[in-house]
């Protein structure tokens, strides 16, 4: 092997190594993008956008009961009570989450909080522990499960915070 | 063209992609950075960094009030009822926001929150949709207006956090 | 120097540069993950999880007392009146923070709010100015000294926030 072949294996070798690293940085972004996505349509009361976040046959399993595809989502969101918070005002905060990439697999650990408008002006309604189950599909990243929690003090709710380091 | 020549085209090309995909990654980097220099500014009641967010000639229309350019935007910081809340201790939270960037503009659409502190401790004054309208400056990326909208059941701030997604 | 040594080096060149920034873009996404790991870790109470955010010997001083090195945060953690918070259900929110890192470097600079949940559902107990001085080890990036200042106005809190765009 002379020296330009040398030179061009390291050099291929760099970018290969380059191209992984920033694919890495894309994902991250990829996966704050799916993430923040559901603020917004969730409080304007966008039941398709809202449903779009999980994969098709995508699971949401709160505390106050559990959703199994895009349609219970939707339904969900163009529902009585969810359409009852939009009508009054309110907002579903969200924190920057602990997210961990395998691949094409990922795990996004967080809280979130619903504050209401009423008669007293605004009131924090929940404040909810979220794990978020995301994967890698040919739309991109979706989320295959989240799992919501109210931090009332149940252990359910601390254990799934407990296992985003994990 | 000989092997070499053909190599070299090829490793410029895969550069030129590398180049352009960290680039973008700095841009929403740039706009994150943008967007967080907002809340510390305005809740230490810092006229002249909260109007350095926005271009000179930048607009912040919120539901109270539409102020024009840097100077309008300072005023309101200086003003009785902003330092009244600074004097007072207050919050102005954000959650992290859905940014599309089209070259050289972008768009961030996200809720903050104002808490503030009084006799009875700590109270969600209000919650608000927020759209952020961005464009690359000069001095780096600036925001050329953004439009603040209480959720208090107003059609026009679910209407606000509807378009993030278009 | 003929043409091919000349395309050389400027591949070399480019290649570093490209390295260069793609570091400083995983910097700042290290910079989110250890910031973002505190939060779930705090409000599941895991002290050793939230010890580990600090240096070995990381200070945590917050305005109701200051914590040297990670034994005695854990220890805080461990306590009576963290504990308390945690079985009660709580979530200290965090907001995105304003992030500037110098080589080996970092400060960060944002709002968090404790929300606590009891018998007349969830309130919000305290909104804090933070200052994260962060620093680049074998183990990673590491928090070294974190400042905490209530928000109930306070002229050291508003200081803190104001000095995050120096």
């Amino acid at each position: 092997m002379d020296n330009t072949e040398n030179d061009r294996d390291a050099v291929a070798r760099t970018i290969a190594e380059l191209n992984a690293r920033v694919a890495y940085l894309e994902d991250r972004q990829a996966i704050v993008d799916l993430m923040t996505t559901y603020g917004p349509a969730v409080d304007a009361g966008s039941a398709d956008a809202v449903a779009r976040v999980w994969t098709s046959d995508g699971v949401y399993d709160v505390d106050t009961g559990v959703m199994c595809g895009r349609e219970e989502i939707a339904t969900m969101v163009r529902g009585d009570m969810h359409q009852g918070y939009v009508r009054a005002g309110c907002a579903h905060i969200m924190e920057p989450g602990r997210i961990r990439v395998d691949r094409d697999t990922a795990v996004a650990t967080g809280k979130s909080m619903l504050i209401v408008h009423g008669g007293d002006g605004f009131t924090v309604l929940r404040a909810t522990a979220n794990r978020w189950e995301l994967v890698r599909t040919d739309e991109g990243w979706k989320c295959a499960r989240r799992i919501g929690r109210v931090l009332d003090g149940r252990s359910e709710a601390r254990e799934l915070l407990a296992s985003a380091g994990e």
